[in-house]
């Protein structure tokens, strides 16, 4: 809970003795009950999902505020990239990589990669193209190659986030897989890119910068990755050196959120990518760490994870909802009223170009890189800058709305629900979207039925990383689990009176079915 | 972990872009995760308990700090009441309530009130009146009425915490509840007597004004624990309505946090004792919410709510030990030194003297309310304020380590290890604290026993509490839990494939064993 507030407090430069602050802490946390009370009794529709159901909600207050303020403001809080970056997006990543189904997402490695990393450099090749041309048209104002790049970064980040929310992770484990993992690689792409480019030498651009360019990119995303993998590993051996079990539960959750968050914060301090580090710090941790501790910290640690992200990604969509109604830009903006829409369109149909590459919504990632990109600590100025973001948050909330409702629908047309996980039966489907999906799909068959002419790619994709697979596996487990512990090499060492009543089958469950 | 970040960045006015702040966060977890490590490895040591670790590397860091600034500065972050009662006090407070025995609790409730609120009164009088009469001699600065009042109130505020971290639950049930209420009913009364006092009228002070006072203390104690007992029930009733078991562990585990934070935040709204409303939320919300939810929900909720206490009291006492060291104050102060330690001198003195009626300790609350008082967000320019504050920050620390390093021994004299529940064996121990103990210890005894002359007084005082306690199990078993929940009044639902592998005997464990 304290994730959102902190910054909630922070953001306004409020303290305690601040009545407007305590209020609108109130008005928050009341808001973020009801959204999840509605988002549970909207369950059952087929349309509706938790993130559009914050986003209305976002958009509600947003009038009900602007009413009761006279239409001097909106926002109980000043949108900061602080409040984005450090308390809302960590528990979401690290949540991502912690409940990831592992063999799945490393049997589709090089697919998720090249959905992910090379989807996104696409995406951002054309979008910033495509601004470049179109903007011109209509003059805007004074933007630069850096600025039409930064734009390129800013709607590559797609929200699988909202995605994900539709997809079942039972019903199509290799679709929800790939899914996830590009998205998350994506998420971390665009802003590995955002970041190369802000520190970009536009001026004099030549062949040299391209190379830094690229060099950087590619230090940014190992280094990022070594340092989670190395935090997570840490935390391993640590715990299972010190066996906390023996003395307290408490501690070994303690130790696995503080280092979980320490990752993110050294990614930070060197200037890396923390979701990339967090993402695999989280992969590491369920993989070793999650395997040493007692059977009551694996449940805590399971659903506090899954907890403080489902809460972030609430509060997330709540505020974004809430900032699309930001008056002060509105009226910045509205000297020309035609233009956002018309950018929003233009960026739109860049979008819908490359959709589906890189993914179906724009979401907090992007308002959070629009916001660092165009706004000094959330408030603006220049008139350009008031359009881009007014631009950003409309296609945000469309994209959201519009895409987030057809998915459902649309995924329930592709896949019958009664599909379960024999995913096979998608072919007979018929739809625009057959290639993909079977190309997507196309790891579920054994080996034998890829042989078929019309799986090569798949096979082409897959079969090198399936090998390395297996040697990984190998490796894992003479060398690895030994020394960081991991499934079946941690004796099980009962904790609490909770563990010493928990017998082997509900051990296994977690184990197998959780966390396979 | 986002609790003290959010304040860490907040405090300071520092933004994610600001280097500093991520160096003092990454500090800061690394710190407390030490901290814990060490807690971890020092545990079988006798003397040393987690606070006093904290405490130390507090200290330790704060002189590290201290040299590598060049004596500049000592903190890595100014302290505010805001960290402290926003984001460390709340779940400290909320986890006391929910863990506390329950049955225990009520039983000695009549007790508790005397030895928590009369007891605190009391300390409150002597050390307020003690401290005019003795500091007029070293004159420290203009000083009024008020300040001694606040003065009284501050050193009132115990520090149970640390106590109790060296009394064991199981071997004495007794004892601790007795601690356990008393430390909170402590703290919430002499933040109640803060409160009252600043804002009450001195300039003319006569039997009205007192009046107004007495009232005023009576309306924020039951108000608030009114609010709290609402909110817990209302908890209870969506969740038992909604069922929010069928779809998701996650949805139950945000709302019961969200809704806590939420009493408390509430209640500091309507300008109550935010420590009571989250107190008695937290008794209502293990007593009826608790026992609506899934069984990992029951797990997660109970683990996750004393990590994040325990995360908080670290965090806490590591900051007291580094603020110990704020060179700003002690330049202000040292212009006349031997005034801080004599002034320390008195007040342990009073506080001496009335040790025995309002615990041992005085910890966080005490350095909270003196920051609150005496300097504006943690700065003061004035002198005497700057006397006061070291005085505080020594008292505290003396108290705490001292104090702290005597109670292990201290108890493991009073209180054999091996008597385990069988406390009457307390008897044979010859102490000067058998009186006190035995009338603590009194009531564990059945009233056969109890009918013994020396029991008259806790006869006289448990008698009634019991009449009580047998009507209301009477009345919650008729009304209550029918309507909100609880244990036996609800079925058993299944939420996530981890409940259904849970045979009963799990449920029964944690029910009756960490739940009484």
């Amino acid at each position: 809970m304290g994730l959102g507030l902190g910054a909630l407090l922070k953001s306004g430069g409020l303290s305690v003795s601040d009545y407007d602050a305590i209020v609108s802490i109130n008005i928050f946390i009341a808001l973020l009950c009801s959204c999840i009370v509605i988002g549970h009794l909207l369950e059952g529709n087929r349309w509706v999902n938790e993130s559009i159901t914050a986003l209305v909600m976002g958009l509600i207050t947003g009038g009900v505020i602007l009413l009761v303020t006279n239409g001097t403001n909106s926002r109980i809080l000043v949108f900061s990239e602080d409040l984005f970056f450090i308390y809302l997006l960590p528990p979401i990543i690290f949540n991502a990589g912690f409940q990831v189904k592992k063999k799945q997402f490393f049997r589709n490695f090089i697919t998720i990669i090249l959905f992910g990393a090379v989807g996104t450099l696409i995406s951002f090749v054309i979008i910033s193209l495509g601004a470049m041309g179109l903007f011109k048209k209509l003059d805007v104002g004074p933007l630069e190659l850096g600025d039409y790049l930064a734009i390129g970064a800013i709607f590559s980040a797609t929200d699988s986030v909202c995605t994900l929310q539709v997809l079942n992770q039972d019903e199509t484990p290799q679709l929800y897989s790939l899914v996830f993992g590009e998205g998350v690689v994506n998420d971390a792409t665009s802003v590995v890119l955002f970041n190369a480019i802000e520190n970009l030498d536009i001026a004099n651009f030549d062949a040299i910068v391209l190379l830094n360019f690229v060099g950087k990119f590619l230090y940014l995303f190992f280094t990022s990755t070594i340092l989670g993998v190395a935090t997570g590993l840490l935390s391993a051996y640590i715990i299972k050196k010190l066996c906390f079990a023996r003395h307290s539960t408490d501690r070994e959750v303690s130790i696995m959120i503080l280092m979980a968050y320490l990752s993110y914060m050294l990614s930070m301090l060197l200037d890396l990518s923390g979701i990339l580090t967090v993402f695999f710090c989280g992969i590491v941790m369920s993989h070793y760490t999650w395997h040493n501790v007692t059977e009551s910290s694996r449940v805590t640690t399971k659903h506090t994870f899954a907890t403080l992200s489902f809460i972030a990604e609430i509060f997330l969509f709540l505020y974004v909802g809430m900032d699309a109604l930001d008056i002060e830009k509105w009226k910045l903006a509205s000297s020309s009223p035609k233009k956002p829409i018309a950018l929003s369109a233009i960026i739109l149909g860049l979008v819908m170009v490359i959709i589906w590459w890189a993914g179906l919504m724009r979401g907090a990632v992007s308002i959070a890189l629009a916001y660092n990109k165009f706004t000094s600590s959330g408030h603006t100025e220049v008139r350009v800058n008031a359009i881009m973001i007014t631009s950003t948050v409309i296609v945000v909330l469309f994209s959201t709305m519009v895409f987030g409702l057809l998915t459902k629908p649309l995924l329930s047309l592709l896949i019958p629900p009664r599909t379960g996980l024999n995913t096979s039966s998608l072919l007979s489907s018929q739809s625009i979207l057959d290639p993909l999906l079977t190309s997507m799909m196309g790891s579920d068959f054994d080996v034998g039925q890829i042989n078929s002419p019309q799986y090569n790619l798949q096979f082409i994709l897959t079969a090198p990383t399936r090998s390395v697979h297996r040697l990984w596996r190998k490796f894992d487990d003479r060398f690895m689990r030994p020394m960081f512990g991991g499934r079946g090499f941690v004796p099980f060492v009962p904790g609490s009176p909770v563990e010493r009543s928990v017998p082997e089958p509900y051990l296994g469950t977690v184990t197998e079915a959780e966390h396979s």
